[in-house]
């Protein structure tokens, strides 16, 4: 085994904090060595967990302190990801980024560019973002089948990001900053799509709508907590989406692809576990109240296989370019949401004209 | 009990001879007097099976011949149902026509306007639509505990209704009179969407994609083997409907109404019987080939609920002007998915001009 | 199609009830004409439901007044059955007992014995004891699943009868005459075994425990309200069973098949229907209260062939010596559950001294 | 962090070598820093695998050379886990032993005596035997919900370890040295029933039978490849176990807990993954196809939280005394299978008189 790639987390939030955790502890060939954030009390819960690693408020300060940090996690506000990633890539150093990237297409294509850029200089540098559920044990079974032909051509696929109801009003001040609920929720399904019906698949329109059955005040940020959408890509593939803040019982992903011979189901029987309690109402099964609970174990395999391809300069587990096209795609979700306009593309990718606002 | 029902069916084909034979042996109060068909054939096999059931070739003439005739059970292709359900209810006679009444919102109107006009003169008739789906022991269930309020409001409505790939062709020449994928299949789960939502829930806009992946020639017909809809209802209501021609297991036909408390899924978890086989591939378990295998006690209920509302003048089990209201929306969803164009509607049901063709 | 069975039903208590009301209304070719019980409540019942139907308080006086009799359904109590099934059989009349023929394997040998007798003058004369789950559809694709060679050589087989809780005490009452409850429950289990792995099975063992958890009350009749039990059959075939009044949920009757090949589970993973909650304590069905809701349109198919053997003089649709074997074996259960023994057999089906009691 | 536990491997065969991974590389509290065999190439492998980790052909020789080690994982052969055991415990290191402890109760016996006397001299030394499923996440909810009082008082239980066919012999060669189905695979499910029943439960009866239904060959190792057993405790509770070697599917373990007032169910419904494959046969999923497939986590577990124990002294996760419990429970059953009789126990836990061989 190779030295252990030294790793930062910029930003030590709920999930900054898993991502450390998973660095620090579950990825044996990586070592947590720095974190940064602009919130001491989560400086000291780090410095806590982890001792001797270091601790910094200010991410520039990180990045010139640490002297031999290869590889940054980005795991800071959405608003911030962009720029914390590209002021790694000019350094040289491996990015591994929270998605979404950003939420703006133009921005998101600006990572890329700094990354192609970068790459000139540093040929070994590997940029990901982090599309979890790539890594998801079920969702690469499915994928093997359907690429080994189980299920003839993928032509319908069906995907929902479906949160646990808050009451405590969190999702509202969110939306401020979360680029909407296609663009913070649907982006994971909208990867997906892509991944299952092909990264290099041209989108022909989008179209949304949602509600705020729970959140009215979710409006204020242009955002509804409960959207459907639909999209289309060239070649004779469909795609359905939904998207929600209101389940009851708990985290809610699930995806179906259709092909023309078969079809693959993930999750669509959620669990928590393997217990089923047979109670006088019933039988009865939890299931994982966050997305965490469902996919902390892909979390946990993102991070090892980051730490390989960085060490080993192998090819990475997922494109970036793809990541970008996600986020456009969101954003014209979104956008279709809000104004209740269908959006068209020309095979080049261009808006038809007729569909703009 | 009272005296039995004198029941006639026309048109015998594959769905009509199950209708006949729910009346004949499976509705205890109704007696199956009378049948038929342009199909010599059908009528043989109908004389065959039911001796002592009269047969005929005409229509008309069954009507004016079978004195003693109470109810008749329009099961005739699509094209005719508006027609002879009209020429029965001018007889005074009970009606329990096939969906849809027809694949054109107006002349099913006329079967509607047909029905009030009878009313007056003949206070006890009952001209109901078969959605089978009313009349399932799940949906049901689902809809009682809706009602009783155990998912807070009805918020977001999932349903599909999935057909077994029948590679023979048989579905492209049945679309040229079927009136497309959404007016013969999700017919059911507009009509779901009604019950669930409330049947004076009030359109607000439609828009619908689609593909031909196994059988281009739908095109011819202006059809298509997989498609996707979206619908909008004032009052915070969005569905999301998926049909296809193309299941590689059998039929799956699931909803799921999400509601601002819980949610309730029915059918997510398709099955044929309570079987399930080991083996070494894994787990397996079959599932229903057909609507009619997933739905046959639903028709069998139907006719006896049908019987009893006739027989004891209570009131019908659903009410026929929603009927009306599902074939306007299917067909509003077969226009979205052909010209590409998302439908508006104003809160008074009329179109908004810039959304018609 | 034939004259319709004239069939009579003895004992209409709450089985009693659902057998008149299957061969009522639910069984075409049959018509029901008497009933009788010794409880005047009963009957008034009974006349209400059934208008035109003939009440008696005396069995003996039905069988003398009504001339056109046909088939007996002997639905009393246990104690009874074999009395009235015999003289019903030595009427040369039809004969649907329901289980067990009796908690004594002589007295079951005797009504046997009376049928062997009757057959002679009466050589279209049918008998059967209602072994409901022969009729079950489930149960009926596993077995032609296994006939056929899916599973290979069947060698073990689990199955449970287990009752949802009754606090009442009712099943401390009925265990003084119901023969313990591997007579009144396993006796469906040990059916099954015997036709799973063929009705000429040799037992070659059986031991059984068990307590009383939640009725103590049971051991004033030597029963117990859970119990474990195992049988072996010569050949390398051995049984599980488990039969229990104390389930929480609901109804639990389940069996597997294990094959050298593969398995078949039946009712595995119980639901009343195909609806499921999500709520904020997770996913939940629930599954049937009794038997009755699990086995109900078993019963009325039992109705429905028993009533086509006895018109169309087919064979009948199981045999009633095998109803002898099962009662043997649930009360050498019963008996070993209450010494604590294991009981030997040798392959001429005597019991083994030493294991006497 | 303190500092990381010493650990080596004894026996790095398949399952040792699982153990070697899980504490040098998901173990972050520990250190693999040497390993055992007899066989060079296992050795070869593990040199490989682990670079730096010192390998020895002889136990003794490693422990006296290893002068940091603190913790020995015995996973050899059974036939040498105690002896192993013992040597580790008398120089004061910690041990975690495979399954069995020996095939041998008074054998087990001696381990336990070895770690008390052990005891004095080193007060903070831990010793476990590696009852994995203990440590599996599912057994653990179902463990705590029982205690927290939602089934009521446990009363019943049902488990089964049910292995995949494997038609290489390997079975028949292993039966020679593991101590016969009931000690090799149902220990597992009697450690459960100690668990859930308390581990102070005192043993009334067990009885036994079992059949060579794909491999006759066991027999000459008195050994048999499908098995049932019941055990009886004093106090009301009972336990029916199920063993096999013939599973089409894959692993099969599951248990049940049947409370006076709930029931607890693991993995009675057993998959691989979240995957569903909806396929022209029917709907289809896989499950493990052994027991690591199943159980990986709870072995990864299982490493850390004795390593915690070790290194934080406190309690150790299981009591070494269960564990002889254990064996002699299985080699009681194991007697019954053999002998055909019913073995019983008197309150002090000495065999009946009457019941031995």
């Amino acid at each position: 085994m190779s030295e252990k790639l030294q790793v930062a987390v910029a930003g030590i939030g709920r999930m900054g904090m898993r991502h450390a955790r998973h660095f620090a502890t579950l990825t044996p060939r990586a070592e947590l060595i720095a974190v940064c954030s602009p919130v001491q009390a989560e400086l000291n819960a780090a410095a806590k967990e982890f001792p001797g690693v270091r601790t910094y408020t200010d991410y520039d300060l990180m990045l010139s302190e640490e002297e031999t940090l290869q590889a940054v996690v980005v795991a800071s506000a959405t608003t911030v990801h962009a720029e914390q990633a590209i002021k790694a890539i000019e350094l040289g150093l491996h990015v591994l980024c929270e998605k979404p990237i950003s939420t703006s297409p133009e921005i998101s294509q600006s990572v890329v560019n700094a990354y192609k850029t970068s790459l000139e200089s540093h040929p070994l540098q590997k940029v990901i973002c982090g599309f979890s559920r790539r890594f998801d044990a079920s969702y690469r079974d499915a994928h093997n089948r359907m690429v080994t032909g189980s299920i003839g051509k993928p032509s319908v696929f069906r995907s929902q990001t479906c949160d646990k109801l808050d009451p405590s009003g969190f999702f509202v001040a969110y939306a401020e900053f979360s680029g909407g609920i296609f663009v913070d929720c649907s982006i994971h399904d909208i990867d997906l799509a892509l991944w299952f019906f092909g990264e290099d698949s041209k989108i022909k329109s989008v179209t949304a709508v949602g509600i705020t059955a729970v959140q009215p005040d979710l409006r204020k940020h242009n955002d509804r907590d409960n959207a459907l959408g639909i999209i289309e890509f060239y070649g004779g593939k469909i795609a359905q989406l939904y998207c929600s803040r209101m389940m009851a019982a708990g985290q809610e992903d699930c995806t179906e692809i259709f092909g023309t011979e078969g079809k693959i189901a993930i999750n669509t029987q959620p669990q928590l576990n393997l217990v089923n309690l047979y109670e006088p109402s019933g039988i009865r099964r939890e299931i994982p109240a966050d997305y965490y609970g469902r996919f902390r174990e892909a979390f946990i395999t993102e991070a090892n296989e980051f730490t390989a391809c960085c060490l080993d300069n192998t090819p990475a587990p997922l494109q970036l370019e793809s990541a970008v096209k996600a986020v456009a795609i969101g954003c014209a979700l979104q956008e279709s949401l809000i104004t209740g306009k269908k959006i068209e593309f020309d095979e080049s990718g261009r808006r038809v004209e007729g569909s703009k606002l």
